[in-house]
C-alpha cells in the first residue's frame, strides 16, 4: 500500500460530533443486510467441521460501534451452532484489522464492556475468545498460514490502495479535471486506471487470503459496486461528483484552488458485478457460493434515522455521513479550514438533488469458500 | 484484574514531556540488562525444534521505543540463529499486550517504519512477520491454548492485578497511614496483604502462561524485586517512601488531604527470589533455567543520560521517569491539579536522598521453560 494512503485514510476518530463512531449508522445498516448470508456462510462452514480453535477476521473493522457489533454477531452464531450440536464452542480468536492510523484505541476502551457482555450471555460450554488488534493493509499478507476459518470485510474493499497510477497528485497532469473521482466528462484513460488498480488491488486480496484460510473456510465480503457495467453510472459515482460540485463552487470565491481539485483523485473504486467475478475466477483459490446486490438510501434509509437526527435534512445527514469517511483525506490535500463549509455546501446539494432523483448506492454483498 | 486498576494504570500516552514515551531509558536499560538471559533462552529453545509458526508475546508492552525495540531483539536473535542452520525463518506472530488503556495507537503508528526496518535488514530467507496486539489483563488468559513459544515481560509483573484486599480506598481503613506502600511503619497485616497479593497474581499468571504456552517454550521475566527477605527494605519501598513524604509535605499547606495519602495504596510488589521461586514450585508447569539479580541506579545510570537530560539534576531525572509511569493512577486519586508540585518536591528529595545513599533497585530477571 502506497504509504500516503496508509497515513490519511481512516474514518474521523474518538466519538465527538464529526467521528465516524457518531456517523456510520448507514454503514450499521449494511452489516446487518448481510446478516442472512453470513448466517448462512458460517453454518455451512460449521456443518463439515468445527476445529478446537477458529481464526476470526474482520478486516477493515474501523473504529464505533460497528467495530465489536459484527463481532458479536459472527460469535452469536458460532455459539447457537454448537449449543445445536452439545458441544462447546471452540477458543474463539478474533483478529480487528484496520490500516495503522485507525482509532484502535477507541474501539479497546470498549473491550472490557464487550467481554462482561460475553460472560453474561453465554452460558457454560462458551470457550475463551480473545480480541486482537491487527494494524496493517489488508492488501498484503496480514496473518499466518492457515489460520483463518471466517473473513469479514464491510465497507472497506472499495478503498483502493493507492490513487490509481498515472491520477496521483504527484503526477501533476489534470487528466480529470475538476472531477475527485470517476464522472461522465471523465476520459477513457482515467476509467481504465481505476478499472486496473481495482484488478490489482483484488487480485493481490484474493491471494493473501488464500493463503491466510484453511480450506473450507468463508469469507464474507460487502462493499460498493454497481449494478451496471458503466463506470460512470450515477449509483457508484454521483456522490463523488457532488462533492466535487460542491468544491468548485468555492474556486470563484477563492476558497480551494482549482488545480487542487483538479489534482485530485479519490483512492475510490466501486466495482461491477463482472469485473469482480473475473477477479475471483483468475485467482482460482475461491468458489462463489451466494452474490446479491442491494440497493441502499444515500442516508441508510428511515429506519435508522434515530431522534436526534431526525432535525437534521436528508442533505445534511448523508454529508455527515460522508465527512465521517474521507473527511482525513479531503483535509490532508485541501486544508483543514474549508472542511466545516465544504461539507455545509455539500449537504444542500444533495438534499436538493435527492429531491429529484431516487439515486440509491448498490452494495453488493458476496460469500465466497476457500477451495480445499 | 479489578476494573478500578485496569481503568488508571497506564503509562503516560503520547510523546510530550511527560510520556512514558520520552521517559523510559531506564526501563530500556532494564530490556537491555536482560539481553544476554534472553539469547540464551531463545537459542536453547531452538537447538531442539524450529516451528513453522512461531508465536511471540510481549506482556505489558507500554507505549514507547521500548515497545518495539524488545520485538526487534528477539526477531534478531531467531533470524540469526536460522541463519547459522541455514533455513528460513518461521512465519513469525508477535502479539504486544498491554491494558485496554495503553496507547496502542502510538505504537502502531511506528509500525509502518518498523516493518521497513525489517525488509532493509533481513534479506532472503526472512519469512513473514505479523504485529498484532493483545490488549488485557495478564493475569488471566489472552491467547489459544499452545499458541505461544516464547513469552517476554520487563517492568510489568511488579505491578498486581489490584489493591491488595483489605486495603483499597474504598475499604476506608487507614492500616497504612501516610504510606502509599509497604514502609517500616506498616503493620505486619499491610505486609501480609501484599504478599498474598503477590501469591495470587503470580500463580494465576503462570497457570495461564502454562495453558498458553506449548512445552518447550521460553518465558523471560524481568521485574522490580529485592535480594532481602525482608519487605521492608529501602532497595524495594524507598522510591515510594519518598513519594509519600513528598504528597505529606502538602498537607500542611491544604493542596492535599491527609485522608487520602492513608487511603492510597499502590497495586505494586517487588517480591523477594524466595516468594518469587516458592510460586513457581507450587504451579509446577515452568522449570527455571536462569534468575539472575540486578542492581539499578535509579535514573538508570550515567550510560542512559542523553544531553537533552543532562542539565537536569538526577532527583530531577528520577522525578520524570516515575511520574511517566504512576502519574495516571495518582492523578485519579489526589487530583491532576497537584501533580506538577507533587513531582517537583520529589525531584528534590530524592536528589537529597540520593545524595546520601547509594540506594539502588534490585531488577529480577529469569527465564524459564514450560515443560514437556
Amino acid at each position: 500500500m502506497k504509504i500516503e494512503v496508509m497515513q490519511v485514510l481512516h474514518m474521523n476518530k474518538g466519538d465527538g460530533e464529526t467521528s465516524y463512531a457518531k456517523n456510520s449508522k448507514v454503514q450499521n445498516k449494511i452489516i446487518s443486510l448481510g446478516k442472512q448470508v453470513k448466517e448462512e456462510a458460517i453454518m455451512q462452514m460449521l456443518r463439515t467441521n468445527i476445529p478446537d480453535i477458529m481464526g476470526i477476521a474482520d478486516l477493515g473493522c474501523s473504529s464505533g460501534p460497528n467495530s465489536l457489533s459484527v463481532i458479536s454477531e459472527i460469535i452469536d452464531i458460532i455459539y447457537a451452532k454448537c449449543r445445536d450440536l452439545g458441544r462447546p464452542t471452540p477458543e474463539l480468536t478474533v483478529s480487528l484489522n484496520d490500516l495503522p492510523c485507525n482509532d484502535f484505541n477507541f474501539i479497546f476502551g470498549s473491550l472490557p464492556a464487550f467481554y462482561d457482555k460475553l460472560k453474561k450471555e453465554k452460558c457454560s460450554g462458551f470457550g475463551p475468545c480473545f480480541v486482537a488488534a491487527m494494524p496493517g493493509s489488508f492488501y498484503g499478507r496480514l496473518f499466518p498460514s492457515r489460520s483463518l476459518h471466517c473473513v469479514h470485510s464491510s465497507s472497506s474493499l472499495h478503498w483502493l490502495s493507492q490513487v490509481p497510477a498515472g491520477l496521483e497528485s504527484s503526477a501533476r497532469t489534470t487528466l480529470n479535471r475538476g472531477k475527485l473521482y470517476i464522472s461522465k466528462t471523465s476520459p477513457q484513460c482515467v476509467l481504465e486506471a481505476y478499472s486496473l488498480q481495482f484488478q490489482t488491488d483484488f487480485s493481490v486480496f484474493l491471494k493473501s487470503r488464500s493463503k491466510e484460510m484453511v480450506p473450507g473456510g468463508c469469507m464474507l465480503l460487502s462493499f460498493m459496486g454497481r449494478r451496471s457495467t458503466d463506470p460512470t453510472t450515477d449509483e457508484s459515482c454521483y456522490h463523488w461528483e457532488l462533492l466535487a460540485q460542491a468544491l468548485m463552487s468555492m474556486v470563484p470565491e477563492g476558497l480551494v484552488e482549482e488545480e487542487k481539485v483538479d489534482s485530485f483523485n479519490a483512492p475510490y473504486y466501486a466495482p461491477s458485478v463482472e469485473e469482480m467475478n473475473l477477479e475471483i475466477e483468475k485467482e482460482g483459490s475461491f468458489s462463489v457460493s451466494r452474490l446479491e446486490a442491494f440497493e441502499i438510501d444515500w442516508d441508510g434509509g428511515v429506519d435508522v434515522v434515530c431522534p436526534t437526527m431526525a432535525t437534521q435534512s436528508r442533505g445534511q445527514r448523508v454529508a455527515k455521513t460522508i465527512r465521517a469517511v474521507v473527511e482525513s483525506m479531503l483535509e490532508s490535500h485541501f486544508g483543514k479550514e474549508i472542511m466545516d463549509e465544504l461539507f455545509k455546501r455539500y449537504g444542500e446539494m444533495v438534499e436538493d438533488y435527492l429531491s429529484k432523483t431516487g439515486t440509491k448506492y448498490t452494495n453488493l454483498v458476496i460469500s465466497l469458500v476457500r477451495k480445499e
